[in-house]
C-alpha cells in the first residue's frame, strides 16, 4: 500500500444553516479544501452522508455533488454508515490513493437536518427497525441504557457524566466553526431538561447542518502542494450487532476496541503514544466509554478522568475533542467523521489557535455509527 | 495495484419476494456466495443499496447485514449512486482488494422496493430534487424525452426500441432468477400501457425485490478457491450532471463514454474485443444509447443493431444482456450493479446454461444511475 497524506482542509460553520442547501454547504466546505490544498484538481471524490434521502429528498449525493462543485467526469462515491459515513467516506479514498488507483482524492462529508424531515425518526433508521425502533426507543434512549449500566456497573456518577460536556463547551468557545461557543456548568446539565433518564439536553450533542471535506494524496507528491503534510498511519474500522440487546455488555463498544487493535497495530503504537483525540461524544456517556474503550483509561475510570480534568485541553493526559466535539461544535452526521480528521490536521500542523495542543505529534479520531454497530479510527502524525 | 479475482457468486430470486425483508434477502446472496467461493471468512464487505431509508426505514446497511450474516466485527461499508449502487459496491471491493488492505472481500447489492413505500417518489431522488422532480418528471419522463430525441436525431423507430424488449424476454426465459421468464413480442411491447410518450409499459424495467454478492479476492490466492477465477481487467466510474436539462445533448451519456474509454484504456482493449455485455436497460432506449456510448455500434445505429438481432445470443455480433437484463430479470435497483457481473462469472466460467455465449473471452457490465449521472463500467476475464 502507497503512503498516504492530507494537504488540505475545509468546512463549514456547523449550526443551523437556514438559507443554505445541501449542495450550497458541501461545495463550501470542498472549495474550502481544494483551495488549502493548493491543488488544481481531484481525481475522484466521496461524499459521507447518513440519509440525505429521509433529511431532503436527495439520493444519488456523490454524482450531485460532482455536479455542483463543477468536477465531473470524475468518480464520486457516496458512503454512509449512519454517523461515521464522514470518517468511512475519508477511509474509502485513503484506500482508493493506496491502491494507486488515483493520487489526489477529496473525502467530504455534509448533512443537512434542519429542513423539515423528522430528525428522530430519520436518525432512528440507524438503529435495528425491526427489534428496537418498532418498540419505540430513540438513540437517546439506547445511549441512556448504556449510561445506566456504567453507573451501575462502575459507579459512574452523574456529575462525572456531565463534566464531558462541559469541557467540550469550554473547547468550542474558541472554535470559529462551532455551533455553541457558550461555556456551561456541571449544574448547567443537571437542570437541564431530562431527554431519557439520566441523560438530560445538555448531555446531547445537536441537530445541525454542516459540511467538512479534506483532500488526501500520495506521500510522495505531497511535498508539492504544502510544507505539512499530515501522514495517514493507520486507518481502521469495524462492526458490531446493529442492536443493543444482542450484546454481552453494554458499558464496552466491541467496533472501538476491534477497530483500536487494529489501528494501533497498524499503525505501531500503543494508547500512550497518541497525543491527542477527537472522539464520536454523540452523548456524554459515549464519550466516556470510547475514551475506555480507546485505551486511554482503565475500563470504569472514563467518568473520574473526566471529572479529574485528564482529557482537558489544559492539564490534559489526553485531550480529548479539542475542537468541542459533536457536543459543542455540533454534529451534522455525514460530516463528523470528516470534521474530526480536520481538527487533527489542524492540530498537527500547529494551525489551532487557542485549542492548540502542545507537541502534537499523533492524533487520533474515532467516528461512530448507531449506538456502535459501526466504529472507525483513523490515526494520523506530524512530519 | 495487485490484481484482483472474482471467486464465487450468488444471488436470490429477483421478483416480489413478499415472505423475505431485506436482511433475508441480503443474507441468502452472500451466503451464497460464500459457499461458491469456497472461502471460509471475509476480511471486508461492502453493500450497495440506494435508498434502504426510504424503502424500509433502515440505514446504516452495513452494520445491519454484517451482523445478520454473523461476520461482525469486520468493516462493512454502503456505498450509494442511486440504480449504479451495485456496481460501485463491487468496485469499491475491488479497490479495497487491489490496495492490499484485504485479502478476501465480499460485494452485494440489495434492494427491498415492494414493502409500501412510494416506489416512484423514492426513485426520483436519483434525479435532481430541486430542478427536475419538483417540477413533476419522473424517470419515465426522463427517458422518455431521450427516447424521442433519439428517434428524432437518428430516426430510430418504435419499433427498434422494442426490439431490445422482446430480445431481453427471450433471454430470461433461460435464466432461473429473472422476475419475468416469458416472451414478448414487438406487438405485445407496442400495444402495452402508454407510460410516458413514447415509452410503453414493457419498455420499462420492472419493480423488484433482490439481492447479488460475488466475492473477491488477490490473484495470488485464488486458485486455492477454484480453477476458475475470473481476472477484473478493468474498473472504471464516470459522473455527469445530475439533471438532464444540463447537458449538451440527450442522446449520448457522457458519463458511459468517460467511463468506457477510462475502462478499454486500463484492459488495453478496444470495443471490438468484448465478447458480451451486460448493460443498464433501466428502459429499453437506455440500451440502444448506451451501445453505441460503449462502442459497439456508430452513435445513431443502436436501434437498427437491435432490431437487426447484432445484440441478441444466437447471431450476435455482440450478445447484450444474455440475463435478460433489467427489463426481464428483474431490477432492484441496489443489486444490479451486482447480479450483472454475476452473468459476466457466469459466462466466463462456462456455467451460462442455454444463455451461454460461445467462446466467452471478455465480458463487460455498465451499471449507472438516475439518467446516467453516475456510471461504472466493469471489464472481466477468463483466464
Amino acid at each position: 500500500m502507497k503512503d498516504v497524506a492530507v494537504i488540505g482542509v475545509g468546512m463549514t460553520q456547523f449550526g443551523e444553516l437556514w438559507g443554505k442547501s445541501i449542495k450550497d454547504i458541501f461545495v463550501e466546505a470542498a472549495l474550502k479544501a481544494i483551495e488549502n490544498a493548493n491543488v488544481d484538481h481531484i481525481d475522484s471524490m466521496y461524499v459521507g452522508s447518513m440519509s440525505s434521502g429521509l433529511f431532503v429528498g436527495q439520493e444519488h449525493l456523490g454524482a450531485v455533488m460532482a455536479d455542483y462543485l463543477g468536477v465531473s467526469p470524475i468518480p464520486a462515491t457516496r458512503v454512509e454508515s449512519a454517523c461515521a459515513s464522514g470518517g468511512i467516506a475519508f477511509r474509502q479514498a485513503y484506500l482508493e490513493v493506496a491502491s494507486g488507483a488515483s493520487e489526489i482524492v477529496l473525502a467530504g462529508g455534509v448533512e443537512k437536518m434542519t429542513d423539515g424531515a423528522d430528525v428522530t425518526e430519520a436518525l432512528a433508521t440507524a438503529a435495528d427497525q425491526e427489534y428496537e425502533v418498532y418498540q419505540g426507543v430513540t438513540f437517546p434512549g439506547l445511549y441512556a441504557m448504556i449510561a445506566n449500566a456504567h453507573m451501575y456497573q462502575y459507579k459512574t456518577t452523574r456529575e462525572q457524566i456531565a463534566a464531558v460536556a462541559v469541557k467540550n463547551h469550554k473547547n468550542g468557545v474558541n472554535n470559529p466553526n462551532a455551533q455553541f461557543r457558550g461555556e456551561i456548568s456541571i449544574d448547567k446539565v443537571l437542570n437541564s431538561t431530562l431527554v431519557a433518564d439520566p441523560l438530560r439536553l445538555l448531555d446531547c450533542s445537536p441537530v445541525s447542518d454542516g459540511g467538512a471535506a479534506v483532500i488526501l494524496c500520495s506521500m510522495d507528491i505531497a511535498k508539492k502542494f504544502t510544507k505539512n503534510p499530515v501522514r495517514i498511519k493507520a486507518s481502521a474500522q469495524a462492526s458490531d450487532t446493529i442492536a443493543l440487546h444482542s450484546r454481552k455488555s453494554f458499558t464496552t463498544l466491541n467496533s472501538v476496541t476491534a477497530a483500536a487493535q487494529k489501528a494501533y497495530k497498524i499503525a505501531g503504537i500503543s494508547p500512550k503514544d497518541v497525543n491527542f483525540a477527537e472522539v464520536h461524544d454523540c452523548f456524554t456517556i459515549a464519550e466516556i466509554v470510547v475514551s475506555e474503550d480507546l485505551g486511554f483509561f482503565e475500563k470504569g475510570c472514563g467518568g473520574s478522568a473526566a471529572e479529574e480534568g485528564l482529557t482537558s485541553l489544559e492539564s490534559g493526559k489526553i485531550p480529548i475533542n479539542t475542537s468541542g466535539g459533536l457536543k459543542s461544535k455540533g454534529h451534522p452526521v455525514g460530516a463528523t467523521g470528516v470534521a474530526q480528521v480536520i481538527e487533527c490536521y489542524e492540530q498537527l500542523t500547529g494551525q489551532a489557535g487557542k485549542r492548540q495542543v502542545k507537541n502534537a505529534k499523533i492524533g487520533l479520531t474515532q467516528n461512530m455509527g448507531g449506538s456502535g454497530a459501526s466504529c472507525v479510527i483513523n490515526i494520523l502524525e506530524a512530519l
